[in-house]
């Protein structure tokens, strides 16, 4: 089955984090490609990656960055289909760059940014089954369930205090 | 014709910023409604704002909000449809509360979060047409237009620096 | 003897800390009970939970969270006993996010934030004692006596200096 | 009637900020006094104030302050009964120096902190009313039609957008 | 004369900040062109901005853009040539947002930054001159005479205290 | 010889940092205390301290203290002899919060301020004797050996890059 | 009389602010002088002033500076007086940026650092009396009544309150 | 071959930043010389090194520091070849002290600032070359060619995700 959200990230070391966002779209039986896409080393390969995603038939793109993170508004500059940005944490300051460089788009060019780091990568993979599941009833179906889920885990973990 | 989208936001107050959200909505033709929803004063409505939107045909929820803003993360806790969150700028901090208290959402539940202030109203509106879009040709097509004016006017503004 | 404190955490993971705030409550003898409540995995519960602490003879809440931590937030809107909020510490920006996502409640709803980590977690116990001590004159005793105790510490402190 | 509640400032400055909380007070119909006392230029009369203020009757101190704001710690390390710390705006830097100054207390000696400003002030008469209210049935009764009509103003307020 | 510096700026409402340059840039005598080019709305000619400079004989490019300023950036990631990157003045964190977009760049492609609005705008003209002047004695000089003349501003304006 | 200068800090945890100050004196030979006062724990101890400095000789106060660190600015309410405030590095924040608590002291009660952590530390012990040096040769050319000892060990550490 | 105190600063601009410290010197009747010595603009400048102000007698120097804030560390790098830091405010990030350049001196060089803007240019003023008063007991005496107005002042405002 | 490039850092602790610059230039095949030059212990050699660093046939001078980072800015204030910063990263504050002690500077005197740590380090050699290579073509070269490596490094590791 071809790939319906296309996860992208500025480094191969942002993998550790995104590879959550793969995890998550696994669990929920969502195909998905994945690419090192470097917004400052690759800038060309990114114009065309966003350029041609919605006719390769991509309906969501995950965009993982740290620092001076550029990809994901660079890719929605590009693109009219939803962008989902992950501010991946940093070492001097624990990701604020990211979140900053990914949440602060100038109105014209949305991105719909997450949390920092591992957190984010994970809700990236939800949101964006969120919008598939607006016309993919059994994806909406298995999102309740994994909400259910989580929601039965919550209520029986507190079981195990002390 | 029907509310695709819902614009909701914790105070009257927040209206001058969300009402951009609006106006794009209006551009670009997408039918909303819009109400107040407090996450503190209005639990209950909240609550089962959440829960009946999907049913109700909303494809998508904004919610702005500021300081310990938690409407976009509690609406998103009771639907399966996306919740795009805006943080509402604020007199103390800048709205710098306001963007934490929405984009670090725990993993599981996501919030699509904007920009402070007025550009994440605007994009706001961006974000969820992006997602109708993805099934709506006729709308994909309104938004490529409205890049395409957005870039012509970019250029154009260059004439008049001086 | 029935629980007067209630302990409430949005994730098992926050009781390495929400567990120091149940050392001081056994320390100055005060009965209460502790819980998982989740408010993004488990809303439902959290309103009723907030709906009912009062008439099940609950006099505060004592409610830790991490990141966009809505919890205190969203307790203290279902009821009128006094929620104190303790700003769980966070991976990327220290707690910074909870304090504020804690703190910065609009007007009408309050919670009273303690210290980001283990010190807002002991004395969030010790404020839900001083507040039941209005009202129990040996609670009172018991506090004096504590500050006592750490005062003396305090002092004998000084003559381990090297 | 005797003041039950004591509004404590750092400066006739802040009473802009801290009228709001009596304006609360006189709401609900809660008998309070207030001051200046200023923990740098008047630390005897704090220490004094602190001492003595649960044997003249009063049930809890609000205390505002702004910088480095060591009114409410330093009040609370001179009683037990619960001090309500309210972090005044400042212009440099916005109140983070206030809520800091008052919200990072250590263990040992709690301070109940509000948000900054005037959302704080208003917040921090609520909260001595919830406490007071673990006491009194009519108060309580007040603080749930307080709610009550917030509730109603917010749910009224959204026939005004536009 | 052909141009040597090329300012560019995100946005129109940029120039009131990057004007500055331009003034300092008459006054020593240097060539310059300005021009919009958005990153976000105008991407494709940002690239070829980015990939002709060099070859159309422009030195140094000067880069002004707010928020999730990405202009400095993809401008360096498309050329050899120094970029200078002037972080603009933003309405709700003060251009902390825009410091961090332009400063915080990955290893591997540079961006030299200064200081946020007013400031830096006039820096970047300096800094571009610099780097000129390493081959340009005649420039050289009047840096030498810029540099004496705010010295002797400086001196001169003791005289002026009370 | 009597102590002329007093190191005392919140709290036995704080001595880490603290005992850095002391190694400066002793290498300078200034007589000094050391002691724990704690502001939340000692109050009235911390009062008369401050009171009573000065007639006991000291002649000035090196106060280290962490998170809401009110130390420094309450024993400089008590005296008029110089009080140079070290901020303890705290795990949530870095320090920052311990620096604003004793850094942005209102109007009226000073407190000499350094940098947070082990830097401070040593240069409180500076501080204090600079102030002593005003009236004190043989210190003030020890100062000036220490300067020099540091210039020497500076440029000699250049040979060792590499 | 000659000059005690030096009060410097960056810019003329600066001196709206540091013109309040002048005026508690003359309040408490201790000689100064003024000047601008600008970092940046008049490096030579500042390192002979740095290096002869101990001869000229003057006891202490007061340094005001915004941003990047390089006058107080560099005089203190030129003198074993003790140097006194006046972060000033700055439009961008409120004196966050001149605080931490004044404030975060590494081990070797000590700056007594105020509070940013007006507070600190008084207690600039302040700060320096105490150290010239730990041997001028005429001046002692001046600080002990300056306190005691403040103290008389802040006890007298109370009665305003409404 | 005569250094073009000088390296030089505030402490030998800053070497192991550092000495990421002296990398790249030496795979770029650069001459640079490398030293340590304390602003604040080695005041007078600082203006030294500045005043002459043009003469002797230096074209850039890239500065590493940490904390209230002095000496970049004052290496600018003493001569007109550029002066490149690298903020050097902070235990307490992660290196948002260095970033804004260098990147903050006022009007007149500019200092290229680079990210925190190491990849400001990388990036400044880089930034440096980019400014020689307006000049040399054989360096313009190779840095097209550095550019190529990393893009293709990039490219390639795609191939590394799981």
């Amino acid at each position: 089955m071809n790939a319906q959200i296309s996860i992208v990230m500025g480094s191969i070391s942002d993998w550790s984090t995104m590879k959550l966002t793969g995890e998550i779209l696994d669990k929920l039986n969502v195909p998905y490609e994945k690419q090192v896409v470097s917004a400052h080393r690759m800038p060309a390969e990114l114009m065309k990656f966003g350029q041609t995603a919605r006719e390769r038939g991509i309906k969501a793109i995950i965009a993982g960055a740290g620092g001076a993170a550029h990809l994901p508004g660079m890719l929605a500059a590009n693109t009219i289909i939803p962008v989902i940005g992950v501010p991946v944490q940093t070492h001097a300051l624990g990701g604020m760059d990211s979140l900053l460089s990914i949440g602060q788009m100038p109105a014209g060019v949305p991105v719909a940014t997450m949390a920092i780091g591992a957190a984010g990568a994970r809700n990236a993979a939800l949101m964006a089954c969120e919008m598939l599941a607006l016309n993919d009833d059994a994806l909406a179906d298995r999102l309740v369930d994994y909400r259910k889920q989580q929601h039965d885990a919550a209520v029986e973990s507190s079981a195990h205090l002390e």
